[in-house]
C-alpha cells in the first residue's frame, strides 16, 4: 500500500474535517461501497464495535435480559398497526421483488424493532408469571432512509442494539428505565470514559408512540449534541395496538407496561472517536483497543547482528506480555516514524520502543498515547510496569474527558443572551422555559429558527425548578429549565 | 404459560416430525412471524448459535483472519458483474423502494458475500505485500428466495459466516482450503462432536463461479446429507470479473488466487439437533449448552420446614458450582416431573436432584442427560464430581456420534444394487463411477431420477481409485468412486 497519510487538520480548528480524516485514514470505515449511506466497517473499527457490543450484552444479561434474533424484514401490516408508529413508513426501505416476481406483500427493512417484535410478544405473554419479560437483540443492523449520511453519525444501514421489556406495573417500568440509564453509566462512562447527561425529552421530541423518552446526551467537540442512547416509556400504547395482555393474579386481563432501550452503538463509536481523539488521531481506552500495546524495534541498517539481537529481545518482551494484554510486534519494513504515526492514528494506548540502548541496559521504553510521556522500564518488572502505564493511559483519558465535560452547561436569562452564548459556546445552555408539554413546542420552534439549536429537555436526575422566572421566548411563567444545544 | 408438551414421536420412527417437535416444543424457533421462511431465533437457540459463532470466530482469527462487516445490500451492478455468479439473480430479494419513492438503482439483499466484497477487494489489494489477505464476516444473515423452508435447514433469511481470502499462488490457496477443513474438524468435531466427511464435489455441483468446491458432509438420522460447510477454490474467476490484481515481487501485475469458506451455522445447528438428540429432545455438549446443569429441588408440601432447608442446601450447592459452570436452580412452582421433562427437552447435560434424602446425607444426585444414569455425590467433592459427570456426558455424546457415523458407507457394484441399498440404508453408498468432470453429469442425473439420491463427490483425503471397474450407469471405465446419498 502507498505511504500512509496522517491527520492534517487540528481537531479544535476543524472538527468535521478531522473526524472525516480519522475515519478514513485510520481505516475505520470505507464509503466507496457504491450505495449511499451503506458503509463497510473495517477490521479496526469492527473490533472496537464488537467490544462495545460485548460490554452492553454483559450488562443487560446481568440485568436478566435474554438474547434473541428477529428477522431483518417486517411485514407491512405489522409496521402499520401502531398508528403513531406508522409515521415510520416514509423512512423505510421496501423489499418488493423476489427473483423476477413482485411479492404479494412487500416487507420493510426494519427501522427499529417494535413493530417486528410486539406481534410475537402478544403470542408469548399470557400471565403475570411471564413478567417481567426482558429480551434483547445485539449485533444487528437497522435501515433508515436518511438524506444526509455520515459514518457513525447517520447512516442508511447502521449498527443497533435494543432491549424490549414488558412489566406488570408502570412502577416496574420506571425502575427499568433507571436501570437502562445505569447500563449507560456502566458501559459508556465506567468502561469507555464517555460522559453524558440523562435527559427527559420534551413531549414534542419524544419517540413516536412513547409516553416519554429519556436519553443519554453527550456533547461532541463541535458543540453538537450526540444522543448515545434512548429509553422509552411506551406506556400501554403498543400493548393496545399489538394486543399485549396478561392475566394478573386477580384474574383480570390487563395490558403490559412496556419499555425499550436502544444504545446507539454507532453513536457511542462517534463519541469515542470525537471526545477522546486528538490531533494525531484515535485515542482508545484499553478495554476496547484491538491492540493495547505495540512493540516497535529500532534497528540500524549497518548493524545486522545487533538488529537480530534486538529482534530476539522484542520477541522475548512480547512473550512476557501477551498473556496479559493484546500486543503486537510490528516488525514490518516500515520506518520507526511510520510505525509511530500508524499506531498513534489508530489509538493504540501504549507504544514500547526497543533499540540498541534498551537492549544494552535490558530495559524498554514505554510511550503513552495520551501525553506521549516516555518511561524507562527495567525488564525484570516488565509486566507490572507496562500494565501500570496502560492503567495510566486510561486514567488520563478519564481525567481529560471529565475536564472536557465539566463546564458543559452555561445559563442564559434572556433570548438574546441565549443567542450570543450559543454562537460561541460548545455545550448546553440552560434557560427558563415555559413547558416541556406540547404547549412549549412553539417556543422551541422559535429557538430553533433563530439559533438552529434544539431544546433537548431537562436532566432526569435532580431537574431544577425555576423560581419566579419567565420563559425566555413567550414570557409565560417558566415551569422548567430547558437545556438547549445544537444537534446532528 | 400452559402445560408444556413433550416430544411425542420417536426419532428413529419419524425423524421429520421429531425434528419439528424439538424445534417448536423446545422453543428453539418460532415460525409464526408472518413472512414465510423468516423465523424468530428464540433465546435458547440463539445462545447455542452464538457459542457456535464464537468457536468459529476464535478458530479463523487464530488462523489470521480479520473480522469486518459489509452492508446487507448489494448494488445490482456488482451482483451481475460475475457472469457465472449472476445465476444468483432469480434467487434474490430486491429492495426497490425507499419511503414512497422508487429507488434509482434497486439493491439486492445479499445471498452471499462474493459480489459485495470483491469490488472493494479490488480497491484494497495492491501489492504482494498485502497478501495473504484474509477477512471474515460473522453473525450476519443472508437471504435467498427458497420455495420450501424449514428452520435450520432452509430459510429465506438464515445465519451465516464467511471467510474470503486472496493469495499469491494457487498452492497458497490450496493450503488455506485444507486449513478451512481443519476449522471444521476443530469446531464441528472436536468441540461439537459432529462427525463428517470432507468431499470434493463433482464439477456439475460446484459453487457457481468456483473451479472446485469442497464440503463437509454429515448424514442426518433420516439418511439425508447435511452440508455443514463449503470451501471454494475460486481460481481467478472472480479476480478477473472484479479486477483483483496485485504487483508481484517481479514487478508484474497478476490476478489474486481466491478462496472462500462458509460454515453453515444453521446447518451445524440442524446437525447438533438431529445427530445428538434423542426421544426426549435435545442433547447438548457442555461447550454450547446455555445451561450445563440444573438443580431441581424435591419438596414435600406437608413439610414446610424441610422444604426451607432443602432450598437453602440447593442454593449452597449452586454457589459452589456457579464459578465452574453455567448452572441454574429451578425453584419454579412446577412439579419435579415437569422440570425434568422441561430441561431434558432443552438438552441440559446434567440434572442435580436434591430432596430430603440428599439433605439428610449431605449428598446430591446427578442424572446424566445421555444415559440418565444416577450418581450419588458427597457434598465435599461436589465440584470435582459434578465436573466429572459433565465430562462423562460429553464423552458419551462423542462415543455415540462416532458409533452412529462409523458404518456410514456401504458399497454397491451395480445400479440395481445401489437402488436396493439406497431404499433402506441411511448413509453414503460408494459406487464405481465414470467421471466427476462434466461428462459424468448425465450418469448422475440418471441416478437422481431413479433413486432421488445425489452424487455428492469423492472424499478429499485419500480418495479411492477403482481398479478395472465400470461406471454402474454408463458402463464406461470408472475413474472414481462416487459417494451417493439423498440430500435436503
Amino acid at each position: 500500500m502507498s505511504e500512509e497519510e496522517g491527520i492534517t487538520v487540528s481537531k479544535s480548528e476543524n472538527f468535521s474535517e478531522w473526524f472525516t480524516q480519522v475515519v478514513f485514514r485510520g481505516e475505520l470505515a470505507d464509503v466507496r461501497y457504491g450505495v449511499q449511506g451503506f458503509i463497510v466497517h473495517m477490521p479496526w473499527a469492527f473490533r472496537i464495535l464488537r467490544e462495545i457490543y460485548r460490554l452492553l450484552e454483559e450488562d443487560v444479561e446481568e440485568d436478566g435480559h435474554e438474547p434473541f434474533l428477529f428477522p431483518t424484514v417486517i411485514p407491512e401490516k405489522s409496521l402499520l398497526r401502531e398508528k403513531e408508529h406508522a409515521g415510520f413508513a416514509p423512512d423505510v426501505f421496501w423489499v418488493t421483488r423476489q427473483g423476477e416476481h413482485d411479492m404479494e406483500e412487500p416487507v420493510a427493512l426494519r427501522p427499529t424493532g417494535e413493530t417486528a417484535l410486539y406481534p410475537m410478544y402478544s403470542l408469548w405473554i399470557r400471565s403475570y408469571k411471564d413478567l417481567p419479560f426482558k429480551r434483547y437483540q445485539s449485533r444487528i443492523t437497522v435501515f433508515r432512509n436518511e438524506k444526509v449520511t455520515r459514518p457513525f453519525l447517520r447512516g442508511r444501514e447502521f449498527m443497533f442494539f435494543e432491549t424490549h421489556d414488558v412489566f406488570r406495573t408502570h412502577d416496574d417500568a420506571m425502575v427499568q428505565i433507571r436501570r437502562d440509564m445505569k447500563t449507560m453509566e456502566n458501559v459508556a462512562w465506567e468502561k469507555l470514559k464517555l460522559p453524558s447527561i440523562f435527559m427527559q425529552r420534551p413531549q414534542w421530541d419524544k419517540f413516536k408512540g412513547a409516553d416519554n423518552t429519556y436519553a443519554s446526551d453527550t456533547i461532541m467537540p463541535d458543540g453538537k449534541r450526540n444522543q448515545m442512547s434512548s429509553t422509552h416509556d411506551l406506556g400501554h400504547n403498543f400493548a393496545r395496538a399489538y394486543d399485549i395482555k396478561f392475566i394478573d393474579d386477580d384474574g383480570k386481563e390487563k395490558f403490559g407496561w412496556q419499555t425499550c432501550f436502544g444504545p446507539g452503538v454507532w453513536r457511542i463509536m462517534a463519541a469515542l472517536i470525537g471526545i477522546h481523539g486528538d490531533d494525531q488521531g484515535l485515542v482508545l481506552p484499553a478495554i476496547v483497543a484491538p491492540l493495547q500495546a505495540v512493540i516497535v524495534p529500532i534497528y540500524f541498517a549497518e548493524k545486522a547482528e545487533q538488529a537480530l539481537a534486538i529482534r530476539a529481545y522484542c520477541l522475548e518482551i512480547k512473550k512476557m506480555l501477551e498473556e496479559e494484554m493484546k500486543i503486537t510486534f510490528d516488525d514490518s519494513e516500515n520506518t520507526p516514524g511510520y510505525k509511530y504515526n500508524h499506531w498513534e492514528l489508530r489509538g493504540v494506548p501504549l507504544r514500547i520502543e526497543v533499540g540498541p540502548k534498551e537492549l544494552e541496559t535490558k530495559t524498554l521504553t514505554t510511550v503513552r498515547r495520551t501525553d506521549r510521556k516516555r518511561e524507562k522500564v527495567g525488564v525484570q518488572n516488565t509486566v507490572y510496569e507496562v500494565k501500570k502505564q496502560l492503567a495510566m493511559v486510561d486514567a488520563q483519558i478519564e481525567e481529560r474527558a471529565q475536564q472536557y465535560f465539566l463546564n458543559n452547561t452555561k445559563s442564559a436569562e434572556s433570548f438574546d443572551e441565549l443567542k450570543t452564548i450559543i454562537e460561541e459556546f460548545r455545550g448546553f445552555v440552560k434557560v427558563p422555559f415555559c413547558s416541556m408539554e406540547m404547549d412549549g413546542e412553539e417556543c422551541a420552534s422559535k429557538i430553533k429558527e433563530e439559533t438552529t439549536a434544539d431544546v433537548c429537555g431537562t436532566p432526569f436526575y435532580d431537574p431544577e425548578t425555576p423560581k419566579n422566572k419567565k420563559c425566555i421566548v413567550c414570557g409565560r411563567e417558566a415551569k422548567t429549565m430547558a437545556y438547549v444545544t445544537k444537534s446532528y
